[in-house]
């Protein structure tokens, strides 16, 4: 090995859900949303000026913060956006995790956090959860040097309420709470309200799922002026303009059309529920969720053997090889169509 | 101080050019490109697919990474795709300088690099340039963790011709030597064809200057497939998706019109070379520029009156209140009229 290849940074690759190139398939791995953005959003983009791309964007992203702020009834000085979920939170990680104590998040949960502390060398603990998957509160009253939680949270499903968020808040005063809730408008409790009375909560949000955005690559942070402006000055230090012009004008979009974003939502819930009930009656265990995707497990048929039946017939849904959860699935909930296609492929499998 | 705010992270935020928000101002502060993008972009946008937007981005910018590499006659294994040429900076900086020795770059440089080094723990140390502003390739022959040479340089608009750049990669064998191209388009000496000699090279560019793509955040990285795949490692376990869909199709699009590229770029040259002209003839220094902005003082304004004179009558300029430059000023260079006004306006102010 040459000398210079000592100093380049030992980190293993990730390995991201398959994205196949092929319209045929069902693509039910990545929690994408079955339907299109809103025809706002396709009208603003039409709209775009291309000639104004020769500038930089706004770098604070004004007019989606004012939105976004507006929305919530919070301060301009209250609303962070990046790009994507995953920047916002990797740069909350570089800004508030920096003692020497370890932060503390569930052993199943989002998979990007382990890697971004290893990347931003942060000590941390897993909590485990308890056999049906459901975080216990006082895991949390340890000491630590930070607290994330995804509620609802990936890739269980499971969600839960103000009281939990509260007991959490209550417990951890000297160390920022982050609360990832990007799939928080699937009808989970969003702990957005709770910014102003508590300084160190952190809660995150995407447009990737509920605003049907994962192409245009937008997150956003809601949290006290201090949060914020910490997470702005590392922001503005790695990178002064991460959203282009035209995810602004996107999200602005859709931002603006509640009407289609409660349509679309509603249908989503209808769809896991309908799914839900129809797994269930195939024999599977499906986890209540509060997601757009449903996590199950089958007593006669191993997770593995029914994704690879699915992936054969054309669909595609996220089998996890790790430690406690390597029997379950996690499925996308795309469109009624596709789900009905799933349930009547699983029924030939189970029932035969 | 309560004991959360103890672990925020400690750091100035940037401040960044001034962004009027008045379409009578001439900006000339930015180093954006006077001329819109190609109307291929134009076309590549509207044409876009709003629905499509639901589904995540290709994570590695596969159509785009494929034009880049055809029109640079490499491997798509050598090429890389990211959020902005600062984006693809931090990211190199984080995946490559990780010794004890300290980096090396000159006293006069992008501001960027010692925040990045201040953010990620990366020692550096300054290498005075000469009192022309030339850096002197002797000065990376000392033992280092890596080397960073922006050429052309910014804010003084130098460029270095071949020769100087092998000489810093002969006498640098032992670390990521990376050379920053945002502005080599602009008449200079390209590195790219030297990553098949030197493994330990990386060169990077942008769309926001020669392809007046600012607003999209494109920027790239080139280097041998050792380089980019410990690149490509970082970048994914931080954010698997940084570049959005849109951004892809406008940057894919641009690089197809050679023509156009051809044209703008030898269009802000012209006008450069001619306004370099005009202000010697008002008795300003004006260094030998590579780049599509002009680095320049005069004997008996200080930059600061002139700034303030140029910003009272409508025209932004860049003013660095910095040892060594605070008596230059960066100009972009503009359209024709835009210099010509700006150009009357200094002759009011000079000759009366």
């Amino acid at each position: 090995m040459s000398e210079w290849e000592k100093n380049l940074l030992d980190i293993a690759p990730y390995v991201a859900g398959e994205q196949p190139d092929n319209d045929k398939i069902i693509k039910l791995n990545a929690n994408e949303n079955p339907y299109p953005p809103s025809p706002m959003v396709e009208k603003a983009l039409a709209e775009l000026d291309a000639k104004e791309l020769k500038k930089y964007p706004d770098a604070n992203g004004t007019p989606l913060v004012k939105l976004l702020a507006e929305k919530h009834g919070i301060g301009t000085e209250n609303v962070f956006v990046g790009n994507g979920s995953d920047d916002v939170l990797a740069l909350s990680f570089r800004a508030f995790f920096n003692s020497d104590k370890p932060i503390l998040y569930p052993d199943i949960t989002y998979s990007f956090y382990p890697v971004w502390c290893d990347l931003l060398k942060i000590p941390y603990k897993l909590c485990p959860v308890d056999e049906n998957f459901k975080i216990d509160p006082k895991d949390y009253y340890a000491e630590n040097g930070g607290v994330v939680i995804a509620n609802p949270n990936a890739p269980t499903s499971i969600c839960e309420g103000k009281e939990f968020i509260l007991d959490i808040l209550e417990h951890n005063k000297d160390c920022v709470v982050i609360v990832d809730e990007a799939y928080v408008d699937f009808g989970t409790y969003s702990a957005v309200e709770l910014i102003s009375k508590y300084e160190n909560l952190l809660v995150t949000q995407t447009f990737s799922k509920s605003r049907s955005l994962a192409g245009m690559r937008v997150g956003m942070a809601f949290g006290s002026e201090k949060l914020i402006s910490c997470l702005k000055a590392v922001k503005d230090s790695y990178n002064s303009y991460p959203l282009d012009t035209a995810a602004q004008t996107a999200a602005c979009a859709a931002i603006e059309d509640e009407v289609y974003f409660m349509r679309t939502v509603m249908r989503v819930k209808q769809t896991r529920d309908d799914t839900a009930q129809s797994l269930r009656e195939l024999g599977f265990k499906v986890l209540e969720s509060g997601t757009n995707f449903l996590f199950a497990s089958h007593p006669d048929f191993s997770a593995e053997q029914i994704f690879s039946y699915l992936r054969e017939n054309g669909i595609f849904v996220r089998y996890f090889k790790k430690p406690r959860i390597d029997n379950f699935l996690r499925i996308t909930v795309g469109t009624d169509e596709q789900m009905k296609l799933m349930c009547e492929l699983l029924t030939k499998l189970i029932i035969k």
